[in-house]
């Protein structure tokens, strides 16, 4: 049976039937609350308690952390981004952890960026260390992972497409939104990790709506054994595992795609973006964003996360 | 008069025309040693001094830090990489901290990675904490960067291309070998970084030689500036300011590029790689790196850092 934990300003809680229970610890950050499991058990027993919305809810993942994502690791996205599933690369880059806020923080478009898109994503939150050259299997992999969280992985398409490196238009304040809960994993959990389905709403309309199980590429094991060739892990650290298709960005045809390799690159994201102009999907001032993750069956369920979106002037 | 710090197993050191002088401070961070100042002038005036030859010298730069690297940024290097100077847009990538080595540890090639490139690169250390939001000019951007250092920018260039995001091929450990020294900047060496040339030999021959004000795109002050705008930095972080031209690594013709754009992407690699396969520019096993970036007159001298490349078998 997982364990909710959540926070606040004024600390951290674990989510039960009856509502949220403060638990009894000075942690300031995940790292630290990770360690204290005692008090969180305490908290997840205990009678006293407050109504859950009530509170205003903070990422349960603390920054400074690292933030490690999975490029396109969804077949259907892979589809989406105009590449073949069959060849795509376990690849990976990083977010700045600058970027995380609350689970109903607004999300800021910064004035300079004109295509902002969402991407719902199962987010891995590390219990342990994970040094350079850990032997991670199906059988330990669930001794780091500590738990799971809902994260949107915020785009700017039109810094990210001509700049070709992910980390800026990934990485601006408000970019990666998680939680509301931070869903500690019991043995036997991470068995359902497939079952996850993954869900993202944009003013009530299921723009993202998708199984694990049917649809990623490189499972966690798999991404753990590539990750662990060159990057240490900390507890309280993030790896965000892909998102599926539905995006506002759709790759274009592969005749127009063709045409556009052959002019120079300023030329060619002139025209890519013109077109992207008239598509409605891209984010807008004051639209609701709702993620949801959870096995259909509801045994492990990370909650809805609700945003609003923000055009800064 | 800049001051050149180094460091060993012992602590840290000033390198003066007589030798290196021990700082008496107990820092084991770079952060914290550039907040004890003071020790370090203490050290730079006193007498008592020892050969430096004698130090076993490690990276200035300690990790865990934030490295942040500037991609395709000289002039010689974008066309080297087949793209236009005119339109390169100004992007950063992330480099794993834990890839940081001393100035004299052996480069390891994993197994896995069949071509390995060099890019010598001037370093910026900074010195104390650069917010998101913050305002840097050419007036106060020397009041952030607390000094230089010299940083080889190790790739896998097999690696790189195929996952298009460079932050795995650039991160294995000692892929970011850091030093001998981290000059620290007095008042207006900062205006010198154009006059800084920048040289990296392999067995002795010639493959990277460059001034910056000559052919870098993005300065260190534009580039501060886009980074404030998601990235918050904090004293003892590092920039990589890009390479100039001459890698092992060139760009097929544009005749050749446009024939692979229309292959899918795993045959236009194969082809690629084959051919590379001939280039002898790549790094073998015991290739000897040297690298220095001074400018002409020597008022600035970043040092020379000397790294072997081993194969790991």
């Amino acid at each position: 049976m997982s364990i909710s934990v959540l926070r606040t300003h004024d600390g951290w809680w674990v989510q039960t039937p009856r509502g949220a229970t403060q638990v009894d610890s000075a942690a300031t950050t995940t790292a630290a609350l990770l360690a204290d499991r005692a008090a969180i058990e305490a908290a997840a027993t205990a009678t006293a308690t407050v109504p859950i919305d009530t509170l205003e809810l903070l990422s349960p993942v603390t920054s400074p952390c690292r933030v490690v994502a999975q490029m396109t690791n969804y077949v259907s996205h892979v589809k989406d981004s105009g590449m073949n599933p069959d060849t795509v690369p376990l690849t990976f880059f990083r977010k700045a952890s600058g970027s995380i806020s609350g689970p109903s923080a607004d999300v800021i478009k910064p004035d300079h960026v004109r295509f902002l898109d969402y991407e719902v994503e199962a987010g891995l939150v590390f219990g342990r260390p994970v040094p350079v050259g850990a032997s991670i299997d199906e059988h330990n992999i669930a001794d780091f992972v500590a738990g799971l969280v809902i994260a949107n992985d915020v785009s700017a398409r039109d810094v990210q497409l001509p700049k070709t490196q992910f980390y800026e238009a990934k990485s601006y304040p408000t970019f990666t939104p998680v939680g509301p809960a931070l869903v500690l994993l019991e043995e036997g959990d991470f068995k359902r990790f497939d079952d996850l389905r993954l869900q993202l709403r944009v003013n009530g309309e299921v723009r993202q709506n998708m199984t694990v199980g049917s649809d990623m590429i490189y499972r966690p094991v798999q991404a753990l054994q590539a990750l662990t060739k060159f990057q240490r892990l900390d507890a309280g650290d993030l790896l965000l595992t892909g998102t599926p298709g539905g995006t506002a960005l759709k790759a274009p045809s592969k005749p127009v795609e063709i045409i556009g390799s052959l002019l120079p690159p300023a030329v060619k994201w002139k025209f890519f973006f013109k077109a992207q102009a008239k598509n409605p999907h891209y984010l807008q001032d004051g639209d609701v964003m709702e993620l949801s993750i959870a096995t259909d069956d509801g045994v492990l369920d990370l909650g809805i996360q609700r945003t609003v979106v923000r055009f800064a002037r």
